[in-house]
């Protein structure tokens, strides 16, 4: 069995999930997402955001993570905000020693619904009958369910080619 | 007195830098680089970065930290990894409740040189001058020094306007 932590970041709502893998069987474990005050300092909205990933790395011991491949946006000021938040997103698994693999959104969709070109209410969907029962808490804690779901599905052919650099 | 921590951010070297100000004088106190090996993950990259700077923190107990405002790359990538590691930096003084506050780059230019418009290699030299004595461990604590002295040049009037957001 591997536990997987799947992660959805940005700086104002951070998405996260736990599942279980074993073979070919998933089980639901957690998920939740992190909100961040535009009034705070930056600085303080990444504290918030690295403190509270933490605590889920410690409370479920995942041990592999996965997180979607970042796409930049037209404006550079929401660019640099996502990739900032990304940074801290990826540093708490770092901090933990547990590996980070890294997935095109079509990988997520292939994994999800069967083809690259779903939509995003279809990964939706596919989040609720591949994990019976569940319920995301949010639309981000769901992409990190997804995210989570593509790496149990990708993770042995992943571990030998695409790990992020 | 005020305790400063400089910060340049990349995620192969990051530079750092502390001075004391008091008044109209300066004092330095110490500077360094925290380099990573391109070959490590990104998150391991992220993790050395961080705990080396966490070290720093409570090695010298800074007041108050700066940054320079960010200038975002043409190529997508290094602007990624950039903003990613400027993250991590951002994070360290705010796990620590340290206030940190951003500089435009003619600022530092301005506060060190006494022009917007000065050459880099001329704000090098008026680091040295304005830290008699003062040899930079190399050009990215150079730049964190810089940082850490516009700050001082700065800092009342920034309290009240620039907090960053």
């Amino acid at each position: 069995m591997v536990r997987i932590l799947g992660l959805d970041p940005s700086l104002s709502s951070t998405g996260w999930a736990v599942i279980d893998a074993e073979n070919n069987r998933l089980r639901y474990v957690a998920d939740g997402f992190i909100k961040t005050d535009s009034k705070l300092a930056i600085e303080e909205r990444l504290a918030l955001l690295y403190k509270t990933l933490c605590e889920v790395i410690e409370t479920y011991h995942p041990h592999e993570a996965s997180i979607e491949i970042i796409f930049l946006n037209e404006n550079p000021q929401s660019t640099l905000k996502l990739s900032m938040a990304r940074g801290v997103v990826v540093l708490a698994p770092g901090m933990y020693q547990i590996p980070l693999y890294e997935y095109e959104a079509t990988k997520v969709k292939k994994a999800t619904v069967g083809t690259g070109t779903a939509l995003k209410s279809q990964v939706e969907t596919m989040v609720k009958v591949l994990l019976p029962g569940v319920k995301p808490k949010n639309n981000d804690s769901s992409d990190a369910l997804a995210i989570a779901i593509t790496h149990a599905h990708f993770r042995t052919a992943n571990k030998i080619f695409s790990k992020i650099k």
